[in-house]
Parts: C-alpha cells; sequence; structure tokens
C-alpha cells in the first residue's frame, strides 16, 4: 500500500528522511510518494489546500500530512477514513478535512494507542514519533479501530475558507497561497467569473487595498505578452494570477489572507 | 522496469510529487529515479545535456523528461525508443535527442492517442497528464506504437549544440550550463585542449568579451590554491571552469551561451 | 536490503539521482532512504551528527555518507561493519564514525577492490563512481572482505568533539550545528544542565565572547513567548538554542565551533 507524504518540513533537513526511515522500519513493503515538503512553514490553509487538490492524482492509501504549528500543545492526533477507502493520518487542525470530505468521513479516531507510536514521543517531533508510525501500522493492515478511541467527525477542527462575494459590480476574492513561481491562487472557480462575465480576453482591473492593477482573463500564458498580470485557470481549477515571465507574488505584494477585488475594466 | 525523471519543476511545489502519483496509479511496480529536478526553468539545452550525461549511470529504462517552454502550444509530445531499448518521453524541442542519439533513435511516436493521457488534460501541465501517464504505460509494458503514429526521427526538433573553433592561438568556446556551485561547463573536451596543446598545468587567460582572467589547467582542485581559477575535466569528461572555494559563474558572469576565448597565457 | 544516504550534495545538481542509477543498476531491489543532501558542503563533524542521531530510526542495512573535502587525495575510502550488523560507507574522514561507534566497529576495510567500483573512478565524483557501488554490492549480498583489505579501527580518522567544561559557576560550551530554522545544537545534554542546576524555567545569560544574551530554558517553545530566546531539548536529546518565532542563529552569528557560555541569570 502506498503512502503519500506531504508537509512543511523543508528538504534542507533530515526530517522528511528520518520519518521515511520510521515507516520502512515498520512496513517495508510500502511505497512512499512525497506530494511535497516545501508548504510553507506552518501554513495549514496552504497545506490543505495542496492535498485536497493533489489527492485525485494519487493512489488510493494511507495519506500522511504534517502542518503542525500546536505541536507540544493540546490539539488532538487524527487517523481519518473517507467514503472511498482512503486513510488520513495527522493534527486535528483542519490540514486534512479539505481532501478527507471529498468522499465523506466515515471514521475519525484519536491517535491515543501507545502501541502504534514510537516509544518515547519527543514533544517538537510528532512528525517521526506519532504520526508516521500511525501511517505506517495502517499501511501494513492495522485497523484503524486500533488507534485509537473514535471521534464524531463534526467535532473535528475545520479551517474557515473565505467566501467571494459580488456586489456593485465588483469581485471580492481573497489570496489562498503563492506557488514558488510566484503565482497566487484566489479562492475562485471558473464558475465564479462566468456569473460575472469574465471570460478569457476581459480585461478586469485588480484592486488591493486602493493598489490598481490592469490584467486581462487569458486561457493560458501563451495568450499574454511578457509582463501581463494575467488571470487565469491553473491546472488545478483554481482561478490564479500570474505575470507572463514574472513574479505576480513579489509585484502584488501578495499575503495569505489578503483581499482582492475584480472589477471588469 | 525503472522510470528515470527530469525536470525543471523544483521541489518546492507539488508538480513533482503529483507526477509520482499519476505514475503509481498507474504502474505501480515502477521504479522511478529522480535524476535532478533542479534544471533553471525553460533551460532545454542545460535539461538535454544533463539527461545525456548521466544517462548511462542510469538502468535501461523508461527516461522521462520535462522542460517544456512550449507546454499549450503546438510542439508536439514524443515517445522514443533507441538502440539498447530504452524509451524516451518528453516535448519535441530537442531535450531528449542528445541522449536518445547515443545509441540512435529506432523509433519515434507523437502522443496522440488519448486512452494512455490523464482523462482531462490541462493546458499547462502536461508533465501531469500527458507525459507521466505514457511513461507508465510503457513501463507496464504498453507498446510504443500504441501511443500514437509514427514520426520520422529525422523531423525531431534539435538543439544548435555550439562548436568550439580554433583560430590564431585562440580557441573559441561557449558556456554551457551553471551547477549549483558555480562551476561552468564549456562546450569543449580534453582532446580539443590537447590539439591546442592545454594539459595540465599550462597557465591560461581567458577572454569574456574584454574581460581577462588568468586561469590554470588542472587536474583537480587539489591542484589549485583558494581562489585560483581552474579549467578542469569534470566528472561528466566536459572541460569546466572553476574558483578553488568559490563561485566562478557569479564572478565571471556566466550566462548560458556566452562566448569565451582561451589562449595560453 | 535498504540502503540509507546522506550527503552534502544538495538536491539542485543531479548528483544525488546520479547515484541513485548507479546503485539501482547494481542493486535494483534495493531500497533507498535519503536522510538528508542538505549537509551544509563539506561540514564533515554536521554529516557525522546528523548521520548518528538519525541512525536508530533506520533500518538496519547498508549507511552511505557522503561528505568528502579531500576527495582525488589521498584520503582512504571505507566499508565499516558495527556490531549489529549495520554497514557504513563512506570516506576516512571521521564522518562515518559517531554512527558507527554506537554499536561497536566490527569490520573495517579499505575500498580497494575495482570489481566493486564503476569501471572508470573520476577524481571528483567518488560518491557516483566509488561509494555508490559499493554500497549497492553490499545490499546484493556481497561480503564486506571482498570490498578490500582489512583495516584496523583503531586506526580511522576521528573527529574531534569538543568536550563542555563548567568552572566558577560557568557552564563553557560549543556550537556543534545549525538547522534551516536557525537552531543551533550544542554539546550538551540535559545531564550537563541538570549537574550545573539549569531546569525547565531556569533564566540564563549566553556570553558569546563579550556579547551577551539573556535566555530561558524551555521544555517546548510553547513555553515561550514569540521573540524569547530559549535553550531547550531538541528531538534528538541535543540541548539546543532557539528564538520563538525567529531565526537565532541569524541573531547569534552561529558559527560551527563557536564558543559560547551559559550562567545563571
Amino acid at each position: 500500500m502506498f503512502i503519500t507524504f506531504l508537509s512543511d518540513f523543508g528538504l534542507q533537513d533530515d526530517f522528511v528522511g528520518t520519518c521515511h526511515g520510521v515507516i520502512k522500519r515498520i512496513a517495508p513493503e510500502a511505497g512512499i510518494i512525497d506530494i511535497t515538503h516545501g508548504i510553507p512553514p506552518q501554513a495549514v490553509l496552504q497545506g490543505a489546500l495542496v492535498l485536497a487538490n493533489t489527492l485525485p492524482y494519487m493512489p488510493v492509501g494511507v495519506h500522511l500530512a504534517v502542518v503542525d504549528p500546536g505541536v507540544g500543545s493540546h490539539r488532538r492526533a487524527l487517523a481519518l477514513r473517507d467514503g472511498e477507502g482512503r486513510f488520513y493520518i495527522g493534527p486535528d487542525n483542519g490540514l486534512l478535512l479539505p481532501a478527507a470530505e471529498r468522499a465523506g468521513i466515515a471514521e475519525a479516531h484519536e491517535l491515543a494507542n501507545p502501541a502504534y507510536a514510537l516509544e518515547s514521543v519527543s514533544r517538537t517531533f510528532h512528525g517521526r514519533d506519532l504520526f508516521a508510525p500511525a501511517a505506517a501500522h495502517l499501511a501494513r493492515g492495522v485497523e484503524i479501530g486500533e488507534l485509537g478511541p473514535p471521534i464524531d467527525p463534526g467535532a473535528l477542527v475545520r479551517l474557515e475558507l473565505p467566501e467571494p462575494s459580488f456586489a456593485e459590480g465588483v469581485l471580492h476574492a481573497t489570496m489562498l497561497y503563492v506557488d514558488s513561481f510566484g503565482n497566487i491562487a484566489l479562492n475562485l472557480t471558473r464558475d465564479d467569473l462566468d456569473r460575472v462575465g469574465v471570460v478569457p480576453g476581459t480585461r478586469i482591473e485588480l484592486d488591493l487595498s486602493g493598489e490598481r492593477y490592469y490584467a486581462v482573463a487569458a486561457r493560458t500564458f501563451a495568450d499574454a505578452r511578457p509582463g501581463d498580470v494575467i488571470l487565469f485557470e491553473d491546472s488545478y481549477r483554481n482561478m490564479s494570477i500570474a505575470i507572463s515571465n514574472g513574479d505576480a507574488a513579489a509585484m502584488l505584494h501578495a499575503v495569505i489572507g489578503r483581499p482582492l477585488s475584480i472589477r471588469i475594466a
């Protein structure tokens, strides 16, 4: 069985490699797929969205995710099972839910059985000591119910996903996250734009707390000239802002959660 | 069967991980070897040379490579087979050819059969939607002819590899690429230098459009003092310029394609 | 059998991927666990400590490590076996010993048999040409004695690990290494601090060649306010200095080997 692994650990230190070692000691046959370890430190919302976006491209298996600002505090540690038979392991801070709720959460348990953690659990590295062992035990066939007592799925911590709104000809959106090319994902789908009459080719105006930028809705970079600010549907079907041959996040001072308004120019 | 994978995707985002997921859904038994994902964005020539250089160290298998500035335009997508039984998957922009031509191209096909791509092919992420699935299907035994119609190998897009020249005691070379240590690979082999009488120990003068630097031909860094500019044969048998304990690319303002002349001092 | 792999190669170039290819050509069934390739260039001591720290989390197997400033000189290349049946491959510069000596070195050999190296061994890339092949041959069952003649374990190169000292109410320590979050590992354990009466909650003064900082001994970041300098036991049981929500290495000008004194405030 495959274990996918997403975190904010980065690849410079040994954190990811050590979790791989822990998994392979417990479940030598499990294949590990590293989705990414480049989630910005403690960016739970970005981690949650990347996990949900990439999930359909991953084999059904155990989905381990660790973006965990609350490590060492009293946040719970979770094992979930969804309606498709996928398992999820990670902290109870909302990280797992946008992915796990795609097919509905069938079962939720708290990781509480020390038999499925390392012998000594540190205060600062639950990825290694708690989450990786739990994922590995699931992968080798341990029943999810063995990991700890059931939790009501309704009681799990949920992230607030900002909703777009439309008023007086202006679409009010929020920056969700930024990739390494400086592209900015918004809380908008193509349907939201269709509803307000923005289609590929439409010239629009972006308003960021008073700073204004002209942009154009485009199908792909090939439709824009270098330096153009474009609004396009990215490969995960989020509407995103980019600059052809440039870094939109730097130019527009992107900050996760920053509001942004879109008006037809 | 092994799939090797080279790209300019970087490791910060999920692009590489998502392609791994796509491959493992189709060919769970395939082993994946990541050659590198640190090719500078859109640096097709560097990608092509790194693929050709590293190929002899890779198991015979499917060689997936994606450095693809033309994604979303009309460039073709390719599957190749070489005389050794290696397969190659990637865009028709010259990326695959220095590697595939080592043993001669036996067969070329356009990726055109939607049965071997994902159901929905985005405009911006052919690595995930087109190339990774094709590589995975080859790895699980699909015949290359199933992927699409044959192409005349002579009609494939080829990169221009600059040739060195020698006139009036000066060897005219070109910078091919730069590694993360700042070492600069040139379009020269040891034979080119032998021909002009440069052997380890020879003092030379580098001329970069008028800026001059003294350097020395050396076998290894151990033969140079810290700060010395050296010309040495790198581990892939390219002649390269380096600075002992320094960053030659920064000091010499290295740019891919920049000409550089070498004269015996 | 698993091969773990630690180096200072970074992930931008193809060095790591090429070593993976070499291993898989020789031992296609071997699983490879990349502990980290982010050891700072030529930081042998940091590589040695990370290898020793992470070893208990790794399956018993072949432990390949390459941080090798002496490549191309006359330093020896090693294969070791420890009392637990783990194998180690790397340069004879002290890198392997803190890990290999945990369970005692049972056998040491010099890599000298060309049958277990690549056909042509370059001067600059022994990771690819010498160490990776040796690790792969061990993983597929070659006897360690086949790799080359035995060496007296007492004659291996050892790193000097600085010892802490205590005098006149001051604990004299040394910075061992820095992680990517800017946390500074010291040559101290909790026992050293217990001995001088520093327990969680104790306010202390750090003296770095005259610069003074107030800090507090803490169990975890949750016990500190943002901006506080804390002294805590990291997840590998080293005492480390960190700044809550900050970069201690930058603020304290951390340099490996820099001395630092700790006094109860």
